[in-house]
């Protein structure tokens, strides 16, 4: 097996984030499900862009956050997504380059505009995301080349793929390439709502096709609808090789065989802005995991990088995360 | 004289701001004048846009900022500018309606995109602007509802309307349906090098058509081509009703007739991004002086907005100024 040229390939919904402050009476009033992802139509982001506050543009997606998260931490990726051949589909691609990961999926020429994702934070910093997916459903197997994915040490998939049907195909494709390159394959579970809606391909993904899983305690908990955390835990564990369970304030769990890890979250002065959390714990993780650290220092990985995520607007890091992580290392 | 039913109404470039954390190196690599505006062709603002780092993009233009200000204040205001009818001009549009400010100009059809600002903050919170014109070069005298004008207690002008060749002509339009209607005029100065390329016709506006006059130190000086600011002080004192100079982390001083009023700045925590800090100081000052307020309180008001934009990154303002400056109230 040749020694992997990229520490990680993603593969995800290119979306272009636009993020406005709300109060939760808004959230009520349009009738938005707090802190999930909500798919909606053309008409609906219309609708719902019209009537929320002025807002800002930042370059989003959970699988591409992650991307430009290990770049940020000075890893090696690569990004497969698609965007139309518009403004934001431009704006997207810009961002991506620019922070350091490759991205050379062809834009859509036609058919629907650059996949936006309208992000409302509440006063409590919590982001409630309702998403029109536009040019993202055209991404399917032919944009996933194998070339890339067999020089990337992991292959990493969002679950959201799991929503545009021509995704899954592209999904599993680079899946079995992987495999066949002798790689691993992770994937995030993404959001409850997302796992509720294709839990039964989830199951038989966690247990056949994925070796590093990233999930919170939601989205675990509602793939094996179990009662709690800690059986949601022990439902999980052993059915792949790791398993990364995030918790917010509370840190996150390793599942690795028998072992368990558990990270204390690293310090926050002030949570502005929950956007890219889990996104930003898996780049952190990921880029641990590619340089075979130990679980819990790729878990420590992931909490500073989480932490820099949360700190501002954004799911992007703002501060160069390997200078971050330099000074976060512990004495000696 | 009907009383005005908008306190201000302004005119400038709609553009929006595509802001990017830089290095003083990559200026000096770009052969960018720092803190400057300087104006570039579609070709150069490619190049650059490439060469430059991830970015957010968040609507701006000066004059635009100042009425997103107003509204924030709770002022009533309407802009006039004009943008493409593309994605860009879509999140323009969008972000001064939701601001809560009035914006009827028609979208340009055909011809170039809506106008962007390449800005790039260096590490001391400075901004260096690159600004493409685009769909901004076509506002011209057609775009001027006079009753808009007629309806607004000051009619509010960015310098750097004098660079597009036809908003010129809007902008004495303008100043002459207000004065006719028995309003103010009031202009901003914008940069030292936009005066630099209008001097003359600039003192002639300031003498002839201002009633109220923004600039900063550098502005000032530039305008009377004085050897200091205490010299541009006299020179420009009484030639028009209110002149407010602004001076950075020295606050600012507001001349009326012989008196002069100078005003400290307010305190900052941290200055992120000084984009705006001009445009947001004019927002308080307006509206402090549709409502009579007395010049000391306008240049207060002024640097409350002001301390406000410079606290994050982008020129409008993230916290509801009228709550900030009701928390801000001198007891008694």
């Amino acid at each position: 097996m040749a020694t992997a040229s990229l520490d990680v390939v993603g593969i995800g919904n290119a979306i272009v984030d636009v993020l406005a402050h709300a109060e939760d009476g808004f959230l009520d009033a349009h009738g938005l499900a707090k802190g999930a992802m909500t798919l909606i139509d053309a008409e609906a982001a219309e609708a719902l862009y019209a009537a929320m506050g002025p807002a800002v543009e930042i370059s989003g997606g959970s699988a591409a956050n992650t991307l430009a998260g290990l770049a940020s931490l000075g890893g090696q990726g690569a990004f497969i997504g698609k965007v139309r051949n518009d403004q934001l589909g431009a704006v997207f691609a810009h961002d991506i380059r620019a922070a350091g990961t490759g991205f050379d999926t062809e834009f859509a020429a036609d058919g629907p505009p650059t996949a936006r994702c309208l992000v409302l934070v509440t006063p409590d910093a919590q982001r409630t995301m309702q998403t029109y997916l536009g040019a993202a459903v055209d991404l399917g197997p032919e944009d996933v080349e194998p070339g890339v994915i067999e020089s990337a040490g992991v292959t990493y998939l969002e679950g959201y793929l799991w929503d545009p049907p021509r995704a899954k195909a592209a999904f599993l494709k680079a899946a079995e390439i992987a495999h066949g390159a002798g790689r691993r394959v992770a994937l995030s579970l993404s959001d409850p709502f997302c796992v509720e809606r294709h839990r039964a391909e989830f199951r038989d993904l966690v247990e056949n096709h994925v070796d590093i899983l990233f999930a919170n305690e939601a989205e675990i908990v509602a793939l094996y609808e179990t009662a709690d955390f800690d059986s949601s835990l022990e439902a999980v564990r052993g059915r792949c090789e790791l398993v990364a369970l995030t918790r917010s304030e509370k840190g996150s769990v390793v599942l690795k065989g028998d072992e368990t890890h558990a990270v204390a979250a690293a310090p926050v002065d002030r949570v502005v802005d929950t956007t890219g959390a889990g996104d930003l714990y898996a780049a952190g993780f990921l880029y641990g995991a590619v340089r075979d650290f130990a679980p819990a220092e790729c878990a420590r990985l992931g909490g500073l990088a989480a932490a820099e995520a949360i700190s501002h607007l954004g799911a992007r890091p703002e501060t160069p995360l390997a200078a971050l992580i330099a000074a976060a290392r512990p004495a000696g």
